[in-house]
């Protein structure tokens, strides 16, 4: 007997242990399932099921068969035991059944109503793995590619577009989501459906912030693929990008977001100090993130005598890229702050500054490197997703909620594009066409960040209600409006097949000859960005990488001594040229057009407008940031007319 | 009271995200530090302490602060709670304490004698991650990245000698330190510091199985950085990854033998069962890996017309040759074989095969993807070697059992190097001097993989007297004798800064010219490998790489539209050159030496050696498999003194 015993739990723990390799085996199962069929796709040029559709649906159709295949394994599951001698849950218990102790883990707190006959399910468990490695694992590295594979000097062209739609039109869809939300809830409530102290109004705000983050996969790897028209893509990269870290930190804004009375009333005091977390949180995480970047920048930059270059061993400089770049999501995270935001700018502050100190072996491996990393992560994400619509165990369906949420998104989508397109318009040379403008209203698709939001807090059923909508949501959006996207930019007439570069090229030549007159009050209205640029080259760039004007130059003269020991001393030898472009970064015409007036005495504010790009990018101008937006919207006001020619 | 109860629960969850965070911040932290040093190291040409040992210095250090500074966080850790209504554990525990339900994970099954202070302290638990995670996830890199960059030609010239070692030694070692430490068990018995019932002889055979796993790490990487002698880094990489393979096989079957009667006598049918599931279990394993790498193979070859090549979409197939070999070791181990075994033969079958048909940019990546993940998985797993002592929580230090198995594995080492390297070299032409010989018996570290054995199962007190030991013994060996390379190197006159291929070449023609006489004997005792190349050559290589004759010329008349069908358009273009081989094959000489002979009608098997191999490599002579050493060895020991001469 004793020795049937040792070799039954000799036989349990060997189950145990392949049971890890068998969900694993699952995924991969599904991820090869899925490159096979985007290989399938590419070759017949099907793109009415994107390759995240692909995912999703072959994660579904595991998960219906985990869900409805494999049986409950233990009898006891779905029992509740009652433990008078415990006061509260401790993390590690220690249970003594029959004589054998038994070590439980605490996994989390659950409510009466979850508790049911899947429980037990071992497999669906498992499957559905913690949401933190979900954030903590997969995230970072699809965040942190598309901060380093942004096109700079596209996307300043339009940062005051891409900011308004993701600062203003985030908080906008919030808004209006909540609002609409909120009246479905009240419906919801009048027809029995809901007891009323279940939903709060901030609970529908949350809501609507989990709902506002906008997915940049699906359409952007379809536009990346057809060379759709690089302003509407710029647009819309940015603005799902930094959309999602607005998202993000609003969501976490408003969970902490606590009126001291009646949670439905409002609470002025509880309302500023949450738009206070909201900026708090999002500088906290900008500056996390950048001064990761910065510290590998210095890191790879460090010419001390007597070491040799780190960019010699490529890959130690890999290792410690790759690491460095995790870290500023592990710290921004680990100090409370956002860790998406933070490793989006560290990602950017990458490419501007640390790529260009890599050695050129580096610089593939890092670029492959990440490039995989977040093709892998996109599909794990995707197939998760997919499989999480049968393995969760605490789904919701209401109707009318879902229903209300469809409604929604896109009342809250429409309310976000065509005004702020109306708005930006006005102030815009190069105006949003209105067929842009439809095609950014049918791409609001939602994806991965809004499920891991959803999925952070499942614990309450007003949360599970709002993960299973999430859900059905995404299943939707990515299916129909991914699926959609092929024949929708047919329809609108958006041109394909264009080389970003050429068409940069031909539209500021175009424009810079017509707004010759316009160039001096608008690049006044750039003064930030301007004194930026200038700081940046003039100092940053020296300290931080290989390329710039050596900072004895750019130092005052009593600076020297540091001055000298800061600069690499290859910064001597192509004192005018920003050498390190590369493909990847693609910038600093900007950079290369302050340049040429960085070194005159006086910088160029007068009215004449004789000095300023000519022949070259007109980025200052136009669309840089919303201080300089809303001046121009205030003069074009009186003379709507002239302005509009342009 | 509501509301304070609710935002510390909210409160407590955002501190339980932000550990896992945590967690995985220290480990990017001592990574860090580890690369910065490596990096200072390498500066410094300071060889004293290798990276590997670094890792786990940084490892230590953390362990102890995260063990002595961190606190237990639950009072009521360490208290056991009965349960009478549990008849057995169930995987998920749901208890109802003071009205709010708690569900609780099944962890393990403990003995009475682990529960102990420390149960409490969530830090110290969650540092110490899951084996599991270890297995499957940062072990398969490090040996798929062993196989696939194997230089199969040295290999294969010192095969024979390889695998004598691999299961011969290894088996000797395993016996000699079962041996050895049942004698100090008994002596430990004796003086009363062990009840005998808890140790019996298999547990020390098992011991001496997981204590046979020598670590490929630490030694080959300074002796890859300094260019050892090619025959002796061959022989040593080739020892310990095939030894690897052999200890995990063999620990798993010694683990299983279960003797029906008194687990101290001899049962000789639980033996042989041991014997045969050790040769299924490698058997299955080298099945499972290679037929994964095959379809592989397949897949990046398939060239039906209406498909594009796979590799024209290079993300695709690195994502796929990712996932398969990754498939490999999951699908060994859910099958209950060794996935270790599977994923090494499925690296050298990628290699052989796959690697061939990849696009240049994705063999770059490939090779560049594993180089980097290997390089991680290692310093991570160094780096929890060294947590390991701190954090886990049940170590049993015996003096007298660490004593025993530094005697003991030296000991056992020295019984598996000499005698063997003696027999061997009766036979070898290339004979193995005393000082490789001294240098093989150094190199005898322990690492990642006995470390690995001994953690998977830590239940009852003897399994964890045997990972504190092995623990133990893997620190000692990696610091002095990882430390010790390299004077020992130079103490005993061991050539550095040779090239691979110009040693070999140097080698081999002043072989053949002085072996010529010998050939055709030899060659007839490796017949096995020639059938097995000629096969390859013919059949494999042309159905599976773009490489090789067309089909159509090796296959029979008849099977012409099958061979047709089957080859690769590209292969009757390039018919007679072997042209995809690379600089991380560096192979086939043997395959072209062998295609030469190939196409003739009689093989050259008569005894004059006329035609055979003479400016070529002689893989096919002297070392090539136990079968044909074996016949060398009856041989000449009846002319031992003629023989010695070569």
């Amino acid at each position: 007997m004793e020795k049937l015993k040792k070799y039954v739990s000799v036989k349990d723990e060997d189950h145990f242990y392949h049971q890890g390799a068998v969900e694993l085996l699952i995924f991969n199962f599904l991820l090869i399932l899925t490159i096979l069929t985007i290989w399938l796709f590419k070759n017949h040029r099907f793109r009415f099921l994107h390759e995240t559709g692909g995912a999703m649906l072959y994660g579904l159709v595991m998960g219906l068969i985990i869900r409805y295949v494999t049986k409950s394994s233990d009898v006891e599951s779905g029992t509740i035991y009652e433990c008078e001698k415990l006061k509260s849950g401790p993390s590690t218990l220690l249970i003594n059944i029959t004589n054998q102790v038994y070590e439980y883990q605490y996994k989390r707190e659950i409510s009466h109503h979850n508790v049911n006959g899947h429980q037990g399910n071992a497999m669906l468990q498992k499957m559905t793995f913690d949401p933190s490695i979900f954030f903590n694992i997969f995230l970072p590295p699809i965040i942190f590619h598309a901060g380093y594979s942004l096109k700079k000097r596209h996307f300043f062209r339009n940062l005051g577009s891409i900011l308004t739609y993701a600062f203003l039109g985030t908080a906008i869809s919030c808004i209006v989501i909540g609002l609409i939300m909120y009246g479905f809830v009240k419906a919801m409530v009048h027809i029995g459906q809901l007891k009323q102290w279940e939903f709060h109004f901030t609970d529908c705000l949350f809501f609507g912030s989990l709902m506002s983050a906008t997915d940049p996969v699906t359409v952007l790897a379809i536009f990346h693929e057809l060379n759709v028209d690089t302003d509407l893509y710029t647009l819309l990269f940015g603005e799902s990008v930094l959309n999602d870290a607005v998202a993000i930190v609003l969501t976490h804004s408003i969970s902490i977001y606590s009126p001291k009375e009646n949670p439905n009333a409002f609470d002025a005091a509880a309302f500023f100090q949450s738009v206070g977390n909201f900026l708090g949180i999002f500088a906290g995480s900008f500056a996390m993130g950048s001064s990761y970047a910065v510290v590998t920048a210095l890191i790879s930059f460090m010419h001390l005598t007597k070491f040799t270059k780190l960019c010699e061993f490529p890959m130690l400089e890999t290792g410690l890229f790759f690491l460095l770049s995790w870290s500023a999501f592990l710290s921004a995270e680990a100090a409370g702050l956002t860790g998406i935001v933070a490793v989006l700018f560290c990602g950017v502050t990458q490419a501007h500054y640390t790529y260009n100190n890599l050695s050129p072996d580096s610089k593939m491996r890092t670029k492959q490197l990440f490039e995989f990393m977040n093709f892998l992560a996109e599909n794990v994400i995707f197939c998760y997703m997919g499989l999480a619509l049968f393995t969760f165990q605490n789904h919701i369906f209401n109707p009318l909620f879902i229903f209300g949420a469809f409604v929604a998104v896109f009342v809250a989508r429409a309310f976000n594009i065509y005004p702020l397109s109306f708005l930006l318009n006005l102030g815009r040379k190069q105006k949003i066409p209105r067929n842009f403008q439809h095609m950014m209203m049918f791409s609001g698709l939602r994806g991965a960040i809004a499920f891991a939001l959803a999925i952070r807090d499942t614990d309450s059923q007003p949360k599970q209600m709002m993960f299973t909508t999430a859900l059905l949501v995404v299943f939707s959006t990515v299916w129909v409006f991914g699926g959609g996207t092929t024949p929708m930019l047919t329809w609108l007439q958006i041109r394909v097949g264009v080389d970003p570069d050429e068409d940069l090229k031909a539209k500021t030549t175009s424009q810079s000859a017509s707004n010759l007159d316009k160039n001096t009050t608008k690049a006044e209205s750039a003064w930030l960005f301007r004194i930026w640029y200038g700081f940046d080259h003039k100092y940053l760039k020296p300290i931080l990488t290989h390329s710039g004007p050596p900072l004895t130059s750019t130092l005052p003269k009593w600076c020297n001594p540091v001055a000298r020991l800061l600069t690499s001393p290859s910064a001597y030898g192509d004192q005018l040229k920003d050498g390190d472009t590369d493909y990847i970064i693609n910038n600093d015409e900007l950079t290369e057009n302050y340049e040429s007036s960085a070194h005159m005495p006086v910088p160029t504010q007068d009215s004449t407008g004789s000095i300023q790009a000519t022949g070259k990018e007109d980025i200052q101008e136009g669309d840089l940031g919303l201080g300089g937006y809303k001046l121009q919207l205030q003069r074009t006001a009186g003379q709507p007319q002239k302005n509009s020619l342009a």
